[in-house]
């Protein structure tokens, strides 16, 4: 399947924390820079999501802010 | 100003794009990956984003879904 | 690849209206309902989407809030 | 009152979950289908949300993504 | 209908923008401060909105940042 | 840093409850409107947020709907 989400960062899990309902997920991109997913422990469960994965952080360009 | 969003990732603007009324801003990220920003053509004009800006794109960590 | 987001609704592209940089996706769902989605007119060229098309809509849990 | 959003989906509730602060809600559409909506536990209280109430899913166009 | 969104925030249309496909509406909260939102031109149109409405900005907890 | 995001409503910290891993901060607005902001207990600490604290909500304009 292909996704008409304009950002597919790929990237290797590098930390997973279950809450009560909500996990924390973190990936290190290839620069370096880490990013955190906020996603359901169902989720986690699901597609078995553990540290050394190889994943992508999939993000729709409308829920990207500019800083400058 | 400090964010609580948990994803800040630096990059430079290869590319802004205007539509009639919003816009799309594309970053390189260090690691060569783009990320793809979908915003108001005001918010454009206010940051005077322009090609070669060394800017920041600000995720909020429930706004990305992991893939595997 | 398989997603973390928990709602991934199948339907049939009933509708694509393309606007200066941000185009309109309607989907008919099995039961009728329709869902729109407001994506990337650079999306809907990726994806060639066209009336007709099998798709799946993808929506974050965190992205849908509950009326009663 | 009238709300802006382009998908307000019709249905029952068939699980809540509550977490810390933070509950999953089920919602089972005409076609079969479930939509899980993450939601805070107030919303709950608020809404006093159970099995088997008629509710409706809410969700912005600009949340949804498509896949192809 | 009551709405699980946590953010309700009641407000005056000062401004209306219709673009190619989406539109950007902007409400003044008895603060002062004026909260802009982008939706599309058929909730505009739906709606019937126009300088002067008493309306109602609906926000998602999930989608609020704090900035410090 | 300026953001692109077209509302940064300036309140009070009025609240902050954590859960597992989401925590749940009030802001209260110049005209008595309270905003809750779900962001993750990282951030809280990260700015180490506390009941009187002057802050900003800042919200993306492509997720305020409107209701009429």
């Amino acid at each position: 399947m292909k996704l008409s989400a304009r950002n597919q960062l790929k990237g290797k899990v590098v930390d997973v924390v279950k809450g009560a309902t909500t996990a924390h997920v973190k990936i290190e991109l290839p620069g370096g820079a880490i990013v955190t997913a906020s996603i359901t422990n169902d989720a986690v469960a699901d597609l078995s999501l553990a540290k050394g994965d190889q994943v992508v952080a999939v993000i729709k360009a409308s829920d990207v802010m500019v800083g400058k």
